[in-house]
């Protein structure tokens, strides 16, 4: 007798072998066939029950959701869409569902009623299908960066340094909130919070990543970053998961090279070994377009579009071509946009971005080089003196997937940068230090993984590739 | 032109190879000899300068730490110590380091010095060594996992619910600390903070991964966990990362094979793939040895120990048997523990389980069927109603590794426990649900990351196998 996996079992042609199994019913039909998951696979496995040989009281206990476990035989299967199927000896009721009242139904659940059942939605072939994905994106991130000789670096997650200026950010204390302690002049006394100082969650560790990165060569983060902005979108979250590389030595084309590589890496991993899962949601989105208006749907498929990332080069344009485009586009020019493109120096907005990914190039694109003011304070600056090495990958649906630059190596230049933005240059003592002692050229980005996530399983709403989303007004479960 | 590393260059007999190398200089000999790292391996190449061939102004800034970029050619070496060499046709400086002003020097620093500079103590052998392995041990972990069926959850960090009680949390909020919203009886107006509650950092995402586990069958988690407890030892942080396997249908005995099985091959995995920092380390520790008193010297070597725990079954000793064990052992008898352990249903102290782990056993040993008042409250109940499926994995050197148990899966017992407790059941409503619907048994564990990697390194101090480590008083960086 082997205790067995339906992932397994439907793989074999081990007929006659006698197994046991356990897992869940998702539906059972004609008091005969149960259709069995654990788990292992988005695919059920049929259990043939002989219902005269079975206690009437079992066989009503055979509900969706309910936990089993079954003996039997592995046979081939007469019936359409299998090929194998247990022959059932002895049945097991491990753990009741009680059909009145459990909330996960064999029908269509809306995405919404699934997130206020987040615990129970994982039971749904949706989100088996968006969890299994996102745990080998999970894994196809880290075997990418140990492959190419990268080590993973664990940033700080509580920081006492809020100079990175990435977001508002979370407090984290220790103190009484209600008669929290004061110093003479009436502010609170920090000296008495758990670190000895004011602390917050980290909203990024590249600055910390950079320090191992002039040590290590190459290093990445892969951890919980946190914003806190009240963002109630469909691409933002309170709490999501970064994946940051820095690497030593590298000028910012290596960086784009990196990105390029590291992302049709990750998916080419998802396409070779989670055929089953891509395939449910492939067909998912499918459904979902034949219910839009044709303008609506998509002009590819989820598959199409993945294999599409893979086999084309990211088209790598500058800031001010990217300009020049946009200005003299017809949805800028019959005012369509709602913010009109009008000169250099503009921010873009992700209507912008979306028209050059789906519009215009109808390809992933890298923007790069920058005006220096709409970007962060470590971004190393060009010759021209007015732009700065920066990059962003934009995705088609998405947008903005990954942001990063080649890094400003120079003590002076940075200092200087600081002291205008006004940061407290000793509370970067410490990432200066990289600058004063064996400095040299560097480069790195962050690319939101649920970002990725949502692009590979074809989600529309980011709370739906996380399995608690913590966004305003919820942090349930 | 090869652009090179120094990894595959001291693996390399391509000679007469041209290449390019950046790195990090770590010493300079004889106005000829640079020895260079670039943190892909924990040992340096020799580059040869010719410095009749070079300016003198260049000579002198070819100090410990300054970035430099070498051209030339390999070479084999007739030098002791190397295979191989670097013969310089040009070099350049990328970053100083001036040897007045460079903390790190080629010299012997305390790692009290060496924690007030987290951020250049990477650039050193040891804790280069020590990162290495912590990212190799990363590494493992998820291939374990991903190899065996199991699927990565990333549990919530941010959490409203304070149930499990596995110690004290911090608080996350965006009230205003200084003049928080207050209801009309005086107490904070949780309303208005972002989530609209009160909210905390999780101490554990047991609870979350249950969940999960009672619909993907196999999962894990590996993220941050905090708890803010002011304990400063060489044993605590108060931001770690934890791992926690969760598996439907494991029993107490699968959950104990699980985590002897996990343990072992991560081990095997860095003793293959990290030799040359495994190696240093194992000489640092003897080296370390050789200083202190006879007595207090290891019995076994760092390599001797990974080995030891790979090659050895794990004893496993019910709580019963080892507190017999314990009340006739003679340090008991003499009182020359501190705790004395008079009778059943006493909590284990430190003490006591590195007797049985060094002195008795002389092997891992993992402890089972704990006293249930001592224990969780989500433990699965034995059939003699006082003691309940826990089971802790207990090291040489570190106690505690694993602490973990078979989960409580029958509604009506875990309910009555809560009620015990005085636990707020609509709190945990969602965690009940599982036992509600389709409850079966299945079983998990807790392991500290840091204290895997301070077992795995040698590293007596907890503080000093995480970047940067956070502790009472200390959220610098």
């Amino acid at each position: 007798m082997i205790k067995s996996n339906v992932a397994e079992l439907l793989g074999s042609d081990n007929f006659l072998q006698e197994i046991t199994l356990n897992g869940w019913v998702r539906t059972f039909r004609a008091n005969r066939f149960i259709a069995l998951n654990d788990g292992s696979t988005i695919n059920n496995i049929q259990c043939v029950v002989d219902f005269e040989k079975m206690d009437e009281a079992t066989l009503k206990r055979i509900t969706t959701g309910a936990a089993i476990s079954v003996t039997g035989t592995l046979e081939e299967s007469l019936g359409k869409g299998q090929k194998v199927e247990v022959k059932v000896t002895s049945l097991k009721i491990l753990g009741d569902s009680n059909p009145d009242e459990y909330p996960i139904q064999p029908k269509k659940h809306s995405f919404e009623f699934l997130r206020e059942n987040a615990h129970l939605r994982i039971r749904t072939n949706t989100f088996g299908a968006v969890m299994r994905l996102r745990s080998a994106l999970s894994f196809a991130v880290h075997k990418y960066f140990t492959e190419n000789g990268f080590y993973n670096f664990h940033a700080p997650i509580i920081t006492g340094s809020d100079a990175e200026g990435a977001g508002e950010m979370f407090n984290v204390s220790t103190l009484d909130p209600l008669n929290p302690p004061k110093k003479e002049d009436g502010t609170i006394d920090y000296s008495q919070n758990f670190f000895g100082k004011e602390t917050n969650l980290t909203v990024s560790g590249q600055l910390e990543a950079e320090t191992y990165a002039m040590a290590l060569g190459k290093v990445y983060t892969f951890g919980p970053t946190f914003r806190a902005e009240n963002s109630n979108t469909t691409r933002h979250l309170a709490e999501f998961w970064m994946i940051e590389p820095e690497v030593a030595f590298n000028n910012l084309d290596d960086n784009m090279d990196l990105a390029e590589d590291f992302i049709k890496s990750v998916i080419s991993y998802v396409l070779a070994n989670c055929k089953d899962d891509i395939a449910f949601l492939n067909d998912r989105l499918i459904q979902e377009d034949k219910r839009k208006p044709a303008i609506e749907r998509s002009e590819m498929t989820l598959i199409e579009r993945l294999n599409f990332i893979v086999e084309n080069n990211f088209k790598r344009v500058s800031y001010t071509e990217a300009i020049d485009i946009l200005r003299n586009c017809k949805p800028n020019k019959k005012k369509k946009f709602q913010y009109i493109i009008n000169e250099w120096g503009a921010d873009l907005q992700s209507e912008h971005e979306r028209f050059l990914v789906e519009k215009h190039f109808k390809c992933p694109v890298i923007l790069f080089d920058y005006p220096a003011n709409i970007k962060a304070f470590y971004m190393r600056l060009n010759e021209d003196g007015k732009t700065v090495r920066a990059m962003d990958v934009l995705f088609p649906g998405i947008g903005e997937i990954v942001g990063g630059s080649q890094r400003e190596e120079r003590l002076e230049v940075l200092q200087q940068k600081i002291k205008e933005l006004n940061i407290d240059e000793k509370e970067l003592w410490w990432y200066l230090d990289t600058r004063r002692f064996g400095t040299a050229v560097h480069s790195g980005f962050g690319l939101g993984f649920e970002r990725l996530v949502q692009f590979t399983t074809g989600m529309g709403n980011i709370r739906d590739v996380i399995p608690y989303p913590r966004t305003p007004q919820n942090a349930e479960f």
